[in-house]
């Protein structure tokens, strides 16, 4: 593969961020690969795997060498980070993110980057319920799809590489408007993710059985469950920072469910069957 | 293995019934087993694979020679089932079942079955998403849970080889009262499937946006969506024939539901983050 960044820096080495520097360093995306985090051992343990360069705490210490930064810290602290890191970018740096939402994160950021630095956004749509270094493995963007979100003021030539990037880790690459992309995880997978929490937490919370009812779990709720084993701070920073969105998804969902309620309270068996198929058809389409 | 009945016969040739079957016949667990079923193109495919002796479409050809008969076919219909085929059971011989919800069949047919002959309401919990025949593997009960669910009048003898039966087939047998089972099940599995079938029904009906939403799904809805391939019809039938328990875990869903809206909703990040770890923690603990 062509080398894309002579120097990128990875702050927070997480799930993504380890996944990225894992496939930087197989590709040989760049030549130097920098980490950045709170974390330093974990950070000294990704330089002995060969997976970083150099690891630094403080953005002071190494930040001016990277002509791409790419930020995949939990969502919830993008913002304070890419303020707290652009004194240190250097000229032309391109500044890029792994965030699950968008709107708030291009709004207050891509305005107020220094002059001669640009921001763009962008959201790997690759994950499992594991979170954390250790989960980190070089394919994990393989096949999936990469949302980047410009807007008019973008930097062409900044776009461009954050794209090749994420198309050389693997991905297709989509560009879409920040909002819509909000709009659309929102129902794709914040939503979904709020429900298996529901879900687990009601079932958890039946107490009138004398049984450990968990015990006689079949497929179905297993399933729910692995979901619902995702990183608690993580969500809690999606549902805050796609607040409105979720709760329109939340409501949609919600009528969705008293129809079937009033289906099952009236016994109606045709609806019901109906419901069902309409299901049954959405997954054999996908 | 030794050989529990001298000869079994499997009403309904899908995904239990299939693999019934084959673990019977690879086990041998009885000497003959007969199939009846109304598709007797299937049946016969089942004959040629060495997987059943005989096949009949209809019960007083061949059911008398049976001194144990399994209904496999959709919930819906076990009742109708059983009461067409009593008149020609053999003396001693047991009637077992294999539906999702166990009351109203216990009920209606225990007390009913001719002098000499038992019912013993069954319900192994295993299943994959599909059905059928073709779906059908001799492994199917390995590891799992198999609920009967005796009453006060059961014949101590009958219910000891049902249970002998579905241990030979792999799985651990629990003894519940009819009516626990079909709480436990409407918690552990109607509810979680209702709520797959209404999260794919209401995301896949968002028509506000232009692109295929479906396209950007990432492993959480996927899986959602893989529970709600199930049969339509045998879930209509699960919910008509537990309607009353699966209303109650439908209100204490949406309660939970309502829970955490409002967290969204006030932008309450200790209460969404103690909910999700609730639900982590639920799972890490099963």
């Amino acid at each position: 593969m062509k080398t894309i960044f002579g120097h990128i820096a990875i702050v927070g080495l997480g799930l993504i961020g380890g996944s990225l520097a894992r496939v930087v360093k197989q590709r040989k995306l760049a030549h130097t690969v920098s980490a950045f985090g709170r974390n330093i051992e974990r950070l000294q343990k990704a330089r002995e795997l060969g997976l970083v360069d150099n690891c630094y705490k403080r953005f002071e210490d190494g930040l001016h060498e990277a002509d791409a930064v790419v930020i995949a810290t939990p969502v919830g602290i993008i913002e304070e980070q890419v303020r707290a890191l652009a004194p240190y970018l250097r000229g032309g740096a391109v500044v890029t993110d792994v965030g699950s939402v968008k709107g708030p994160l291009v709004a207050a950021l891509e305005p107020r980057m220094p002059r001669g630095t640009f921001f763009i956004g962008g959201h790997p749509i690759a994950g499992t319920e594991n979170s954390g270094f250790e989960s980190s493995f070089a394919e994990l963007f393989e096949g999936r799809i990469c949302v980047l979100t410009p807007t008019r003021q973008s930097d062409a030539g900044a776009l461009e590489r954050v794209r090749k990037l994420w198309i050389a880790a693997g991905s297709s690459v989509v560009l879409m408007d920040a909002e819509v992309h909000d709009r659309i995880v929102a129902a794709i997978s914040h939503l979904p993710h709020m429900v298996a929490f529901t879900l687990v937490n009601a079932i958890a919370g039946m107490k009138n059985f004398k049984q450990n009812i968990l015990e006689y779990s079949a497929g179905g709720f297993r399933d729910f469950t692995r979901i619902a084993a995702s990183d608690p701070v993580m969500w809690r920073d999606i549902a805050l920072m796609n607040r409105d969105n979720l709760l329109q998804t939340l409501d949609f969902f919600t009528r969705a469910l008293e129809d079937l309620k009033d289906a099952v309270y009236s016994g109606d068996g045709d609806k019901l069957e109906e419901l069902f198929k309409q299901s049954r058809d959405t997954r054999r389409g996908i």
